[in-house]
């Protein structure tokens, strides 16, 4: 069965369109309104590597983080996709430093630094790339730090079954609003577990994540907040550390700064929390359903957050080659264009904490 | 308006459809007849390379080919997306001494050889790429060569309005059975002009392809078919000029000896003409919505090609690679898998044609 999905991204060329990216919305507010959509917001997808933020995150509430020693800039290393330029690897190096660990003890393979400039002086050097160079490294590095933190075993830290990945499958379960059992698993592309929700239940997570640095006595009354309120602080504080120079996320956190937490993960898959100033911050979880993880979700987070009012006009003009660009072919001649084209439906349009967000702007 | 388009490729992880690639499949026969499809046969997009053929055709019918002495495999190149493979870079180099120009008259723009062995060769010897090494710089030289033949200027042979690029799409106009005006004009990746017409016309063109060798008299009574007839013919007995070693088009048109004429374009298109062996050729065109040229197209086009009745069972093990494919992780796991899941709508399910392609095969 067809996932269902709208038309969100436009490939245009000749004044027609050649292509397009199908994908789905969902705006939830951290009270769990669903505030606006597009497409199936039902739809169960993996978060892929934007879950980073909830893997993380029972380090932190444990306590392991502090007494492990971790700085703020190594936590947010951890929540990231990382590009392999020489800051990740140096604080991926200094986590398992701090753990007692070696770099074979990472269980997440290897590729080549997703920074060119990082990738070339590797090979300019004589040097193969490593699992530090892994974009996941940081996160496999707070994986093994809970599994020591707590005494259990480091050889099989990637099992479904091991309690640091029971921990964070139960925590996001509960973010998400939904079961574990509800959650599908898969392996990822660095043999960690990756979990499936639905698009709405990973909003909320993400809404919970923004709020709980503003809010904790409202929409979150009751809930544990004080790890989730660090997690996004240290990603919005670290920018550079969740992705790296010329990538979607560290671009828009630094371009609203302080309002914005964003987690791509792969196969067109996106997670933003959003602060709001006046009611609960929001979520969105965003799934490209061909899995295009730049013509397709550049264009549909920007535009989104356009939609919601979230980016002012100075950050629009920052972030513009992420919501619009020019194809040029093999003689530099421009051909055509990638442009979002959709509407978001509105669900719940008098919404108090969306119309605190502003509108939006062009 | 979004594409009309359906489901046809699913990226599966952990038992779970993680991303899928939608399209648009038109199967006609010679005589016009809609044999099968699936989304919208109407839809018109740009056949970008897979126009190839028939932008070779003029070439070859004017007898320009002769005239200029070019051999069968050099006429294969132009209507090729050669992978700058030596042959292919020598032959395209035999086309241009023999029409006394120079490479520097190709405007097709510069990229890396599609082969990773000649791009590692060039960069070995210390060598740039040139325009040579293009994908299309075949179909350019072959266009350079009848502006030659026909006395007319070779600096403005890009320009859609240039009698070469006129005759091409009169020709492409008459055999998908539409105005020469409905054929829409964009500018290709290579500089030259690209034409878009509704798939069920260039599957129509394709099947006129494949026809013209064997039945002159049948689909095609009073239709100029010699020239058609060559162009096949000289795909056929040489697919590894029309795209090169491991691609796509080369194997299939191995696997399949004499029946198929194959010949893939940018943005997830491609095209097909079948032989029968009783009754019309069928032609097909095949659209991914999403642009994705591997994931998409190779799975979409041999199960097109295994429920048509194409393919028998070793020509499907031969071709298995590009059918399904499993998905492995950067430690080597396999974590998920490639697959078609459709089923075209039959159309004209009693005809006689089809029939005559034997039954699907797995």
């Amino acid at each position: 069965m067809a996932l269902q999905t709208e038309a969100l991204v436009e490939v245009m060329r000749g004044g027609r369109v050649e292509s397009e990216h199908r994908g789905a919305i969902a705006v939830v507010d951290a009270n769990g309104v669903l505030i606006a959509h597009s497409g199936d917001v039902g739809l169960v997808s993996y978060l892929r590597s934007s879950a980073k933020p909830f893997q993380l995150l029972p380090l932190v509430e444990s306590g392991a983080a502090d007494r492990l020693g971790f700085t703020d800039a190594e936590l947010a290393v951890i929540a990231g996709s990382h590009s392999g330029e020489p800051r990740h690897v140096a604080a991926v190096q200094s986590i398992l430093h701090k753990i007692g660990l070696g770099e074979d003890a990472l269980q997440c393979g290897i590729h080549v630094p997703f920074n060119a400039e990082a990738a070339k002086a590797l090979q300019a050097a004589g040097r193969k790339p490593t699992a530090l160079h892994n974009n996941c490294s940081g996160k496999h590095a707070g994986m093994l730090a809970q599994a020591v933190d707590r005494g259990l075993s480091t050889q099989d830290y990637l099992d479904p079954q091991h309690p640091v990945q029971v921990a964070i499958r139960q925590r996001l379960a509960e973010l998400g609003g939904i079961a574990f059992e509800e959650i599908g698993v898969g392996v990822d592309g660095c043999s960690a577990p990756c979990f499936a929700l639905p698009l709405q239940a990973a909003a909320l997570a993400f809404a919970r994540l923004a709020e709980a640095g503003r809010d904790p006595t409202g929409a979150l009354r009751g809930m544990r907040v004080a790890g989730l309120a660090r997690v996004a602080r240290v990603m919005r504080e670290y920018p550079g550390m969740v992705a790296g120079e010329g990538r979607l996320d560290t671009d828009l956190m630094r371009a609203a700064p302080g309002r914005v937490v964003s987690k791509g993960g792969a196969e067109g898959y996106h997670g933003l929390g959003i602060v709001a100033e006046n009611g609960p911050a929001l979520g969105i979880a965003i799934k490209i359903g061909d899995g295009d993880g730049k013509r397709g979700v550049h264009p549909a987070v920007i535009e989104t957050l356009r939609q919601m009012g979230v980016l002012d006009a100075a950050a629009l003009r920052a972030l513009k080659n992420y919501h619009t660009w020019k194809i040029t072919n093999h003689r530099g001649m421009e051909v055509g264009e990638v442009r979002a084209n959709f509407t978001l439906v509105r669900d719940q349009v008098t919404y108090q904490g969306e119309a605190s967000l502003g509108t939006p702007s062009r």
